[in-house]
């Protein structure tokens, strides 16, 4: 660690949350260097969905890498983009009934969502781009300028609207339509509101508190985005490749977003990789208008054929169902006995509960000295949020949801004892 | 071929200049799948440096991925990072005398350059960059906003300008100064230029046109910073890690930068990552004030810190610097041969001639169809760009020289039939 | 007209609406080349409050001017100018408990607004400001980036966002409390609002459809403004100087706002001339920070502070109230008796009533054939706007009043027989 | 003065330099309330080309308000417009052989050159608007983008930057083409500058401290914008109206720009008035596009019209080229036999000494003193700035000439006796 304070900025934060050095990783499993086993419940913030060092996906790496098979290519053709390619359409994309061309826009999520909103104001020729309160899309400077979160997009020091920011499903209660809301400012064309170039949204919020979407909110958001000529941005970065259960996290809603945007888990193995999901008829682009070195990272591609394996098994989404039934009822039951915790949140295998800021730290930092990783989620971190691999045993999960009980107790007791002593 | 054509967006570039399908790749040299060799000059646009998959680096990778290492952590501590921060501090910063702060900001350049401009704004509290003509910064917004080319910035489909470009050494001839220029701007409270946040420049602009920066003209612009209390940041994405024939570019100057910026070459294998060096006293960033899932790549770390063995050696400084030579020559003796070909261009192990921009493309294409992946450069694409592996052999690269040559010949000559036919 | 048509621009607009040429007018009539007389209940947009050459106005006008009265004189102190100071504080400011610092910003509202703006981000070092929906406050680049109508701000031909737009009073439909919802989003850090450097809006959305604010909801966002450190500015340019029947239409709330707009009717006689109000603890501008040639027009404040006269006089108060409550009467009326015709809007002085924007012009057109002078206001042109002089007496009004009745009937009608016919 | 000091803001700034109530003026002299004569060569900053209270304008002026002529109309057709628009066409554009239509933005410089920058971003649909070093253009949003000083454009509170600043004529000294320097951005698709939707200059630096634009810059201004499909606007809102000899302070050059901005002394009267002269074939605007209460003020179009007589008298510009020429010989005297004063800058009727700021300071006070009102110029406030009205008589040009001898005399000496004693 001392290594790190005296060589790494002040930007690094995990580090400060979880103080260990790590060296090993399996599965659900983590490894310090003094040989502490820790359980994550964290899973790089949804890029390992598949665990550390998943087997099979290792096996491919350590054969590709060993036969000298091409790491670095910019966006030249190699076997293994090909291979990534089909197996994606055949398995994921024609199942669906989706037709996407695939774009790599570079190895992060906010190239991602930042091509995407090139790609829109391309296409319509407009400039605003639609979001919703609590959102999180990146940090470089076109998808600060549509996140939620002031103290990020302050930190970009020059202020970027990308357009206006609507309230998502549920910010005003539930007597409020916001759906209603965002038609209203469309269809007057004195709202203030642009015509915009696009809507974008992440089905649950996942940084921003873990709201979530209803299905009949987005296939409105959807009706909204054909009536207005608007595009329809899914931003599944987080919550897509399985994390609610499904490959697509929209797919419950049965909408066919214009764009959809891929990263974190894509690899399955942690490696840098994100994807672009556009409609052919879309697909305007000139060659090379968004570029970048690391676009299209084959190590990643090998890995991320193999991870596609999972989603021609039926019985991995209904061990996913199972799961996140469990999930939920461990935290319902927290939620039921400790007054604090106000309300279970999130949905499939990213759920959570809500509690004071201040108690929630303190729960996470009570867990992790009972070996569990987890993270906080929400404008003050008042959301604890579990993010297991979704290949996680039943034995680790009971693990885990056991510690977060217990840590609860442990703190709820403390701090009642504090507060009465 | 048929699968991307199908499935891959229209962005895609290079593929189309060297339609091929590649699959393996060792040193200097890639195969495609019908056991094709090609010599490669092109170097994964300065992410190969080392070669592919270069076997020290390849070793170790294999090493740590077969003993379950962490792969990917985000910026908790890991032994992998840990060994990097170490040893690029006493390999690289210490005997230059530099002492910097480290910051892993996201895998790609562009990743880097948001976060020095986020940094320099903060700081300085101001806004303003000022960047130079030819300039490339990257392809999301931020670094958009001070890159030169025109097409680049309006694919972004919304005009953001991050400050004033201002001329390049040697932009408006020989005969006018363009640091006092720069400073005629600066000292007058009314020329239109608000008091910059920082001044960002590449030695050598090796996306656009391979223009280099005099060590006087980076030492006068080093001098302006402090005048004027603008952070200097050195973008040494491209030029950095060697290329140059030094690890830091801007060396042969002497300046010492606030700011410099590394990726492409630093993993050393072509693996994604980059970084932030910045003075100690500017380290005023919140803890996860810019963040990003891929920051911190370890398998990248692994191979970076082997590749630092390199710059330990003198010998291989003399071997760059003898290439170096042998370039220059080689493409002088073009110029002095070819009337067409009016300039060389760059140093070190990048270096370019400079031609109109159809008989550039032709000569690219004659080379590819001898066999050598080359690259070009320029607004108009009218430098042949040469970018070998530094670790290329001497037989390698006399190789190239001689498709090189011959390429030129045979193209000026169809040229010359078909002009006098 | 020939010559209008062959050299004017064609951006010329209320010379299409009311084709005549005009030479002459007193009071609330308007008379053309022809000698035609119009009955006025445009009053100049709201810069004619007193009438055209108001006669008392005109006397102390002309005798300034016989007198080679100072004329222009940037801000420099002049007799005229002192004279308005004065009388304006004692007349206006004292008996209503505020205590302002007065700016002369340039001539029109557009002035004014954009230096409000200006004084709000220096003061509190913030940069958004919140809008409202169908707001309009002016043409320029900083008030176009707070105005709603989207072809006025498509017409700056570069996107300028000003800050966020919130739903105005009633946006919503009763059910829905807006100022509970801009609350929302202050209070929470992810909503994707800074926190801003002022709340601007209109008591009556004059432009934007006659919409009202009622005095709980300007006193909630003045409790707001005061718990998140934003300015209250008050645009009360068209419907200040009296047009609601109060000098400010904020007086009716019991408000404070920190900065209040006059401009239009400010003169009394239709010069040019506008005033930024303001708190003296904001009073932090640098000498010369904001400027203009023809700021503090002199001939103006002559006859501003002659118009001042009307304020001291209880019986004016009085007639207005009558006149008001007349107009609501009668429009009410046709409310009842047309369903085409949906609502009364506005208040004071300033009232219309809605219908379909066809039938409106429809109705606008006849109007003028019966020698009436009447403007529509909202998004579509849906609201018939009546604003006569505040100093109309009673047969000018029941005439105007008739007319608009008259006009109501016979388009009605006619359309009904299209309809049936 | 107390009036003022107690209740008019801070951001006044003329008071503060000629601390005099003034309550009368005619032709070039002012009256305070004390009686004191004072010698004008202000004259409302270019607003008052023909004197204080012109006595053919002001029997005009009287004649139309006694009448009940219209004072306010918006963008109604008066009889007051329509003489304008004939008598200026006949009068100026005629004879020069230019067609323009022409468009009232409001009454002020800064509403014409936001009116022209919509208008040249319309038709164009290009966004950036080169403007040059020491520009100014005024202080509304749109105006400060392009405007040169930074204290102004910081005043803003909000970075809006219209386009590229570029070099004025002279600005890189003799050695430096400046219009081969704009050209080089221009021609290089990768120099940071999009294609310009305008190039918009000044031919005399009023504000900017009197630099000037030769006869030859203009016309390779002029060939720019022809080659690159730019609008050239002029803003001739200082220097037109005669101020540097002809009525259009582009007639020298020969030059027919797209765009042309006059205000300040239009009017004649220093009533607010603004005019943009656009060519036909770019009148695209909608309807209202561009609007504003107090546009096309019909007093001044009273005063502005009997204004034009001037121009067609010819021995009116006798008079003014004999008056340019007797002030640049006084001036060069100056600089002559003063070390300090280092130069005569300005054409005609607009010229001015460069000295030390202080020492500038110091004459102007020294100035007022001696009973005439005269303005600096410059970012540092280096000019001295003659602007005397054009109508002034031999008898008060040689008396101003005089004070500002013996003002810079005085208070050489005096400095120089400071400095040795």
């Amino acid at each position: 660690m001392d290594v790190v304070n005296q060589l790494e900025s002040e930007v690094r934060s995990y580090c400060r949350t979880w103080p260990a050095t790590f060296n090993r990783a399996v599965g659900h499993h983590m490894y310090d260097v003094d040989g502490r086993q820790y359980l994550d419940f964290f899973a790089g913030a949804g890029a390992l969905n598949y665990g550390h060092n998943n087997p099979a996906m290792k096996e491919k790496l350590l054969e590709y890498l060993s036969n000298d098979g091409i790491v670095h290519s910019l966006d030249m053709v190699t076997v293994a983009k090909e291979a990534f390619l089909e197996k994606f359409n055949e398995t994921i994309l024609k199942p669906r009934d989706l037709e996407y061309k695939m774009q790599f826009p570079g190895p992060t999520g906010t190239n991602a969502v930042e091509a995407a909103m090139k790609l829109a104001r391309k296409v319509t020729g407009r400039e605003e781009i639609v979001s919703f309160t609590n959102a999180f899309h990146g940090m470089t400077l076109g998808s600060l300028s549509i996140t939620g979160n002031s103290s990020k997009r302050s930190g970009g020091g020059m202020a970027v609207r990308g357009g206006q920011t609507m309230p998502y499903d549920g910010y005003m209660g539930d007597d409020v339509d916001t759906v209603e809301y965002l038609q209203s400012f469309l269809e007057n064309s004195s709202s203030g509101i642009d015509a915009p170039a696009a809507i974008i949204f992440e089905t649950v919020q996942a940084e921003g508190g873990l709201s979530t979407a209803s299905n009949g909110w987005m296939r409105r958001i959807e009706a909204l985005c054909r009536e207005y000529g608007a595009l329809l941005i899914v931003d599944d970065i987080q919550a897509g490749c399985g994390r609610t259960g499904t490959f697509f996290s929209f797919e419950t809603a049965g909408i066919k977003p214009d764009i959809v945007l891929l990263s974190k888990s894509l690899s399955g193995y942690g490696l840098p990789v994100s994807l672009v999901l556009l409609k052919p008829e879309l697909d305007i682009w000139d060659p090379g208008e968004h570029n970048g070195t690391f676009r299209g990272h084959n190590p990643a591609f090998v890995t991320a054929t193999e991870a596609l394996n999972y989603w021609k098994t039926p019985v991995f989404y209904g061990a996913l169902k199972a799961k996140s039934a469990r999930i939920n009822e461990a935290l319902s039951e927290i939620v039921d006995t400790h007054p604090d915790v106000t309300e279970v949140r999130g949905r499939g295998m990213i759920q959570g509960i809500v509690m004071d800021p201040k108690l929630c730290a303190d729960v996470q930092a009570e867990a992790f000295r009972r070996g569990l990783i987890i993270e906080t989620s929400g404008a003050e971190s008042e959301v604890l949020k579990l993010l297991p691999p979704l290949t996680i045993d039943d034995l680790g999960l009971e693990e885990g949801l056991s510690i977060i009980k217990n840590s609860v107790n442990a703190v709820s007791e403390s701090t009642l004892t504090t507060a009465t002593g």
